[in-house]
C-alpha cells in the first residue's frame, strides 16, 4: 500500500475519535501546537535551512525562497494564528435548523465534521499548521501533503501538532503529513483515495489546482485562481478609480485577489484611463490593451502592448494588467462572465443603478462596489483564518474558514412513529 | 455540436436573465406550467400511451410500466405538487450573513443560484415537472435527460414546461429537454460539458448514479443508494421495534429509505428477535443472517439463509432483509459506519444513553431513534418537495429541496476604500 493511503487509512480511523472530542480539547490541542512550536523554534529554523540550503544549490529564485524562510519572528507569527484559532467559536454542534412533526417527531440539523480533509500544497510550510489547526477547529482529521522543496520544515511543523494532540489525550494520527516523491506519485494516490477522504482541497499555482480537479476522484474545493476585474463605470471618481486600481494591482500581485484586467466605458475613457494608465506605469506595471485604451495610452505617452484574445483570459499574478473599453455596464458585465474566474470583481461608479447592475448581474464569488478587491480575505469576512478561497459554487464559495469544513446532519428524535 | 452541449449552452445563456427574475414571475411560471400540463392532459396521456405500447413489446416488467403510466389522476398530482412549489418561499436573496468593517465596507452573503442544473434521470416522467419547478424556484436553467423508455411523456412535459416560461416572459430556453439514443452517447456529452453545467445530478438507480459519480467531470451531487440498518438494542421496547422494522422494511420495499439490515444486540436477541422475524417472514420477506441471528430463526420455524460478506453491503430494494447479531451499541455504530451507504439509520432502545451514543457516532445524512428511516424525505423535513436526497457530505445532505440548489456571493459596498 502507497504511503499515501495508509497515512489516509490512519487518520479515517482517527477522524471518529476526534469528531466525538468536546470544543475545549480540541482548541487545547490547537493552542499545545502553537506552544510547542514556539519551543521547538531551533530544530524547526534547523529544518528549515536544510530545505533553503537545498533550494539555494537546486537555482530556487529568491521570492520561492522568502515563501519557504522561517525564522522566529515567522514562527511567532504562526503561533499566534493558531492561538487565534484555538479561541474561535466552534462550529460543531451547531443546529441550524429543524420541526417538530404533529406526530412528536422531532427533527434538527446539525453541523458535524467533514471526516478527512486532504491539503496538497506547495512550498509554503506555514499552510502545515494553519491546515492542522482549521481541520482541528471543524473535528476533521487531516492528510497534508507538502512540496518536496519544504519537506523537513512541513514534517517539523506536522510533528509538532501530533505531539500536542497526543498532550491533549486526541488520536496522534489525526494530522498525517506524507512525504513527496520526484514523480508525485503519492499526491496522485492521495487525489483517488476514494472512502478514505472525504474532501481535497488544493493550495497552490493554478497548475497544481487544475490537475487535482482534472484527475481526483474524491471531491475536491478548487481554490484561488483570480482573474480579477476593476470596472471603470462613465460615472466613476477618478480619485476612487485611482485608489482602488493602484491598490488592487499593485499592492502584492502575487496573490488571488489581486486585479489583472481594468475595464473603463468608452465615453469616459477620456477622463478616466490618462491618470490610472500614468500611474500604474510610474509604478512599473506593464500594460496591453484594445485599440481604444492603446490610442488614448499613446496620447498621454504611456506604453501598451496590443492584447489578444488570450489576455483577457489570464491570470498575470505579475505586474501587468489587460486594458479594455466597454460600451456599458451590460456589456462588462458580459465580458467579466465570460473571461473572469468568479473570484472577485469590483465596479467603480457613483451612479446607484449601475453598481446594483453589476452587484446583481456579475457571478462571483465576492462582487464590489467602490472598493478594492483586496478585501477578499477570511479574516477580513470574519472567518478567523482560511482554507482557502473557493471559485467554485458548489458547498463553499469565497473565502473558507473552518465552517466550510463541516456538513451537517439530520437527527431525528421519536417514540415508536412510523410513517 | 452534440446535442447536449448545443442545449447546456443554451440553457446556459438563459440562465442570466432568470437568476435576475423576481421571485414572482418564477412563481407565477411554476404554476402556469401546472395549468399547461392539466390543459394538455389528453395529448400528454397520449405520449405516455405510445411509451407504454413500446415498453410493453419490448417486455418491460409491470413495476417499471406502473412506474412510468400518467393518467389524468397522475397528472393532477404532478400539478398540484408544482402549485405547491409555486407557493414556497423563495430561497434568492436571503441574506445569510454579514457585517461591516471598521472602514465602513459593508459585506454580505446573499443565495443565488448555481446557473444550470442537469438532471439523468429513468423512466419516472413526473421528474420532468418536479426538476423544472425547483430548478426555478431557485432561479436555474435545467437541462433534463430521462430514459429512453419514458421519452415522449417526458417530452410533452418539458413542452408544457417551456412554454410556460414564454407565457410569463421568461426564456422558454432556461428549461431544455435532450433525448435518448442507445448509446447514451448525449448523457456521456452532458455530464462532461464543463462550463455549461454547473452540477449534475444523478436521480435513478445506483449503476446510474455510479456511473456519474465515476465518469463525470462536472460537479456531482450523489444521490439516493440507501443500505439503512435498524438497530434493536438490548434495552427496545419490542412492540416500537417491530412496528418500525416492518415499516421501514414492508411499507415500501424499492425506496432508498427502506431498510435492508437489522442488527440485534445478541443479549436480548432471544427476546427481540422471535416476534420480528415471524412478522417479516409473514410479509414474505426473505431472510439472510449470521450464525446467532439463524439459530434463533431455526428455533421459532423462520426459514433464514446464511448472509455473505456481500450481504451486508446490500441495497436489495426488495422484500428481503440482512440480520446480524452485535456485542453492543458501539459494535453497531461500528458495522454502520462500514457497511451503510450514509443515507438513513435508526435504534430503537428505551436506553437515553444508547439511543445518545447512536446518534452521536452513526456518520449519515440522517440518524433516527425510536422512528421509521420512512421519515427521510423532502416533504417531511419542510423542504417542500425534493430534488433527491444526497448521501455525500459536500455541499447538501439528506433530502435536498430548492435551496440545495443554490449557492451565495459575498456582495460588498464601499466608498473607496483599500487595504
Amino acid at each position: 500500500m502507497s504511503e499515501a493511503r495508509r497515512k489516509a487509512a490512519l487518520a479515517r480511523d482517527a477522524a471518529h475519535a476526534l469528531g466525538l472530542a468536546p470544543a475545549a480539547t480540541r482548541s487545547a490541542a490547537i493552542a499545545a501546537a502553537a506552544r510547542i512550536i514556539l519551543e521547538r523554534s531551533a530544530s524547526i529554523c534547523e529544518a528549515n535551512a536544510h530545505d533553503l540550503a537545498r533550494g539555494r544549490e537546486a537555482g530556487m529564485p529568491a521570492p520561492l525562497q522568502d515563501r519557504l524562510l522561517l525564522d522566529e519572528k515567522r514562527l511567532e507569527g504562526i503561533a499566534s494564528s493558531l492561538d487565534e484559532i484555538a479561541r474561535q467559536d466552534d462550529p460543531l454542534g451547531r443546529v441550524v435548523g429543524g420541526r417538530t412533526l404533529d406526530s412528536g417527531v422531532r427533527i434538527e440539523q446539525v453541523r458535524v465534521p467533514l471526516g478527512v480533509v486532504a491539503i496538497v500544497y506547495e512550498a509554503r510550510p506555514n499552510v502545515t499548521a494553519d491546515a492542522f489547526a482549521l481541520c482541528m477547529r471543524a473535528g476533521n482529521a487531516c492528510v497534508l501533503k507538502g512540496g518536496s522543496a519544504a519537506q523537513e520544515s512541513c514534517e517539523a511543523i506536522a510533528a509538532a501538532c501530533r505531539d500536542a494532540l497526543v498532550e491533549v489525550g486526541l488520536p496522534g494520527d489525526a494530522v498525517q503529513y506524507v512525504s513527496d516523491d520526484a514523480a508525485h506519485r503519492e499526491t496522485e494516490e492521495l487525489i483517488r483515495a476514494n472512502g478514505l477522504v472525504d474532501v481535497l482541497v488544493p493550495r497552490g499555482g493554478a497548475s497544481l489546482i487544475r490537475h487535482c480537479v482534472e484527475n481526483a476522484t474524491v471531491p475536491v474545493i478548487e481554490t484561488g485562481t483570480g482573474n480579477c476585474h476593476i470596472y471603470l463605470h462613465a460615472e466613476a471618481d477618478v480619485e476612487k478609480a485611482l485608489g482602488i486600481v493602484i491598490n488592487a494591482k499593485c499592492s502584492r500581485p502575487g496573490v488571488c485577489n489581486a486585479a489583472e484586467s481594468l475595464l473603463v466605458d468608452e465615453c469616459a475613457a477620456d477622463r478616466l484611463l490618462p491618470p490610472v494608465l500614468l500611474a500604474l506605469s510610474e509604478r512599473g506595471v506593464e500594460l496591453v490593451g484594445d485599440e481604444t485604451s492603446r490610442l488614448i495610452a499613446e496620447k498621454c505617452g504611456v506604453a501598451m502592448g496590443e492584447a489578444t484574445e488570450d489576455d483577457w483570459g489570464r491570470e498575470y499574478l505579475d505586474l501587468k494588467m489587460s486594458v479594455k473599453c466597454v460600451r456599458d455596464v451590460d456589456e462588462a458585465v458580459e465580458h467579466i462572465n465570460r473571461y473572469g474566474t468568479g473570484h472577485s470583481e469590483a465596479i467603480v461608479s457613483e451612479s446607484y443603478a449601475a453598481c446594483e447592475a453589476f452587484l446583481a448581474g456579475v457571478d462571483a464569488a465576492a462582487v464590489y462596489a467602490n472598493a478594492s478587491t483586496r478585501f477578499t480575505d477570511g479574516g477580513v469576512f470574519g472567518l478567523g483564518g482560511e482554507i482557502g478561497i473557493s471559485t467554485q459554487k458548489l458547498h463553499a464559495r469565497g473565502p473558507m474558514g473552518a465552517e466550510a469544513l463541516t456538513t451537517t446532519k439530520y437527527v431525528i428524535r421519536g417514540d415508536g412513529q412510523i410513517r
